[in-house]
């Protein structure tokens, strides 16, 4: 049962409209200030879309791995570079990490794939 | 009882001295990766200096964290640039991190105080 | 295919009942700590299982937040207060819980949808 | 060399100045979402701090757990309710919390005896 | 639909050949650093196998304790010790550890089941 | 001002008597778990110490390291076994647990000096 980027964009999206469809002015603040978190200021957009790449390795956290990798791959960052990011991961992170290595990666690989098409 | 870049790189590099002198290979290659994975490749080595910091701040070590702001700064960054990385780790990483945001900051301004002198 | 309550719960008791079957005291008595920690005490247990629920959160571990979802609607609690609980949970661990988040609504409304049956 | 609780509130009222002297906007915002989140809403105040309190013992954040347990006393807990939140935080995040329990109920001490002064 | 071993092993074969065809040397390194570490050593291989699972436990990695339980059933570990290293992950590492547990079982059975035929 | 065992082991005890005076039995229990998690079981107290002391390196507790350090010294570990099983906490958990492999040699060689005297 093969994994496909579709299935996750679509569950993000739906469960995000239904979070944000409440009335929590605080979950909603949240959500605005991650947006925001990515955008051009001192540093370049496409450059923290690396940092939050590897902030979401190191926490290892697979759902905001793929957000990351697809975000990265928008940005026009190579496979090479993306695994030199993912490099600094696993070394700070340790071999915990590798299981989200493999989940980066087949994300990344998916992602390029539904380019071609 | 002011904190100082000076005891705490004294005891690092001591202790790096003391582990790197027994006979683990498994340790000291381990070490080895470390320098590796800052050094220029697909990403260049400056910019990999933030993806540590980042993965620091996330993972709230604040000697690392200490580490890679000293790096950040022999690389170029500005105050503005490295607030903007730390910025990404305190949304990804939570409130949780703002004890650390302080720590680097600190640290930030004893390293601008320390390349005035 | 669409998660289930039920699933959840026929594996967690399964593997529970094949766990406690075996002589290991501390693992038994560990199980027990954990019954006993929701109890009525100094706090009341149904305040506690919110306590559990933001534990269960921030350190983002998706079948314990399950289990508190679970015994925080049997505890009475609205939506909303629910909701607010969560929020403490997302602004300390930070954006890398929103997976979680969306996690916890969706078991929820399958709770709530369960009820209504 | 006491511990004192003037110590911790001087250092980190001077950072957050600091901090917050910055232009960043982003973390600016994250400081300002930091204290919503415990303001009365769907849940009282009050329980929110217990809920802040937990979720920094099981993440394991000194400086966060001094910040909550202040919070707390100021809200009105008994020594008693805020141990009973703990043992949640300790059977939860297990005896790797111990170290920080050691450090908040030092915490709380100290605050009873100044509030005795 | 049943979870098995061979699913993992061969989701996990597959990408590790992925990411080791890649050309970065400092990955594959790692790679080559973690086999080394379970090696007979100052301790005995089988011994840094139960090592490797309380670590993986701990830090609450299913595919990680998949792996070690597999390399501590070849080493010839028995349920009662596998569970008597399991148990201290739960007791350090807290109830948050309980659905990894159950994980660690379900996978201690799968093996002894696949052993039997 | 160099670190002392004296002084952690006099905070600790100092600490734990006031703990376990006071009333909570659950918390009570806990630290009777974690006693009895280190005697010997289907797995000999000993190499129990060593998967505390890798548990707590993982999850970075200089605290706890100290705490294992001590009893995996009484249990008469040699300074290479203990560096071999510390290698696998930093392969396992990466750069990360530098600073805490720092402290555990650091706390090793206090102990070994000390037992000299």
């Amino acid at each position: 049962m093969a994994r496909t980027l579709d299935d996750y964009q679509e569950y993000r999206e739906r469960m995000n409209r239904r979070i944000l469809g409440t009335d929590h002015l605080g979950i909603k603040r949240m959500f605005g200030l991650d947006s925001a978190a990515y955008r051009d200021g001192a540093l370049p957009g496409r450059t923290k879309e690396l940092l939050g790449l590897v902030a979401s390795a190191v926490l290892r956290c697979n759902d905001c791995i793929d957000y990351h990798v697809l975000r990265a791959v928008e940005a026009g960052w190579s496979d090479d570079e993306i695994l030199d990011a993912l490099n600094v991961a696993l070394v700070v992170g340790g071999t915990i990490v590798i299981p989200h290595l493999r989940h980066a990666v087949e994300t990344l690989d998916l992602a390029r794939a539904e380019a071609k098409k």
